[in-house]
């Protein structure tokens, strides 16, 4: 099934959207919020799975058509936000570009971000200044279970309720410092923006393979597409980001958990879906990076296809830059 | 006024606790819980302040006896968790020790740690193994209402809702794998116990200067004191951190802000606040550490001292060390 959250309060209120996009309607009466039903997935997960059947049939009761600017983000605070860095290829333009060598782990690379905010799919994202290097990381991520400390692959794996897609916002100049210290970003990750629709993982069918999203990536700048990635070159599967971020504590129902800037070995076809990897990429290439950080006032949209599909799995995000304390913007 | 969290659901009932922490009464009728307190705090605040009134006057209809083990952490679950490293000492130790050049930094060291549990000051405290290197840090600790982000350090300063204490308990085997990756914690950083009762500033009286705690943070391992170490060498104050926090998104209300491990340049008299700064210590003096790390069914207490009083700030936190898995025991 697809759910999504209606603009209510800081937690949203819970929404069935149907199969195409089209329609959805208010499951608040099964569990008032996504986290709500997150916490109780067991008990309310059959009965939202019997409205997204009536809603596909056209036999809901109130249900609307669905306008996704009006959404917020499916979880729009969530009590913890671990993101990954699962694409190896991401790694290696990075790592060459920079002259540093590839960071040693044994380990999932992982770090955690900002939760007690996500952005909604077409709100304005409001940043201090241009000249941190506003950058956008287009990405994959799954919603979990309560999930125990020490749990295996398998159990991992089980706990996965959602798949989602966020924006993973970066200011690349606070990046390079932040890294240095050790100590993680916190300057450098503001809140990120979510696409606005979830999908359980057996709904997304052959687009779910090994834990991976099998679905192109597609980001625009402006008018020109910037990157349509394909995510199968995730070198850890989602269960094992699960294994790895449990591996020393338990984590709560709603834990969402990103793959890290979805990137692919073919590039030069493919293209990107951050700045940064492509201003690595020119690096190498031609000794110096020209693809400018983004300035306010430009747009970054982003939607993933399963090959074939014209329906994004996840909605459309649409996304303009702002200065902070500007008046907002929708 | 003096607040703590009785033990119910996820996320606690509200308590307003007397100044001499000998009582307390349920504050529900209020606010359900300390978050809904945060969240809406102008508004309560006055009623909790009558309230608070009353019971030290011991005319609080309702009133009870406190046991500080019945409670739970003040907030059991939060949106955020900041830590800051803002001890100089505690990392001038740490570099000499390691052969390291200092951290360097412009801006307070900080990371953000896990919020979806803290645990209540009496629980058992439950680790995947020994191997892990495992260790306490006793930290001061502010709690904030929303915070917009560019705040200078007067606003962040008067967001300052309550101040707390937190033990952050660290696998340092971990910690060292992690920090190589410039992508800070998760591993090495798993839930953190939380003293009982939280504080506002003014409440504190002397022992609130400059936004930072003028009290002596003591730490007990088993029947031996580890540390009784003054707060007031912190080289930036709490609303600095504030700021720094601030500096590219906002705060929600019920931000934690902490202090990393309190420490002093007098260490040869007053101890450590963790074993690690205590190995370090060691390694300098002779050459190797000589004080194990934590081992299972050992039991750390923390509790931290106005100057001349003999009523633990923040009540007092008595964690046993346990193995994930194994029975709980409270």
């Amino acid at each position: 099934m697809k759910l999504a959250s209606r603009r209510a309060g800081r937690d949203g209120a819970l929404l069935v959207v149907s199969r195409d996009l089209a329609t959805a309607v208010a499951a608040m009466d099964i569990a008032p919020t996504m986290q709500a039903a997150l916490d109780d997935w067991d008990a309310v997960a059959p009965a939202l799975s019997g409205l997204y059947s009536r809603l596909n049939a056209g036999a809901a009761q109130g249900a609307f058509q669905l306008d996704q600017s009006t959404l917020d983000a499916p979880l729009p605070r969530a009590w913890q936000w671990l993101d990954g860095s699962a694409f190896p290829q991401h790694a290696a333009l990075m790592a060459k570009a920079f002259g540093r060598p590839p960071i040693e782990s044994e380990n999932p690379l992982m770090y955690q971000g900002m939760s007690h905010r996500f952005l909604g799919p077409h709100d304005a994202v409001a940043f201090p200044g241009e000249e941190d290097g506003i950058d956008f990381e287009g990405e994959f991520a799954v919603i979990t279970g309560d999930v125990q400390m020490g749990s295996g692959r398998k159990a991992a794996g089980a706990s996965i309720r959602l798949v989602a897609m966020v924006n993973d916002w970066s200011l690349r100049r606070l990046t390079a410092v932040e890294v240095k210290t050790g100590f993680g970003w916190v300057l450098a990750k503001p809140a990120c923006s979510a696409a606005p629709v979830v999908v359980t993982p057996e709904e997304l069918g052959s687009a779910w393979q090994d834990c991976r999203v099998r679905a192109a990536m597609e980001v625009w700048r402006g008018d020109a597409v910037f990157g349509r990635v394909p995510g199968a070159e995730m070198q850890y599967g989602f269960d094992e980001l699960v294994v790895h971020a449990a591996r020393t504590r338990d984590l709560c129902a709603g834990t969402i958990i990103g793959s890290g800037t979805v990137s692919s070995s073919e590039y030069a076809q493919v293209g990107s879906c951050c700045i940064s990897e492509r201003q690595a990429i020119e690096m190498i290439a031609h000794g110096k990076a020209s693809t400018p950080y983004l300035r306010f006032g430009e747009r970054i949209r982003m939607a993933a296809y399963a090959s074939g599909d014209a329906i994004p799995l996840f909605g459309s995000m649409d996304s303009l830059v702002t200065r902070a304390g500007a008046a907002p913007e929708r």
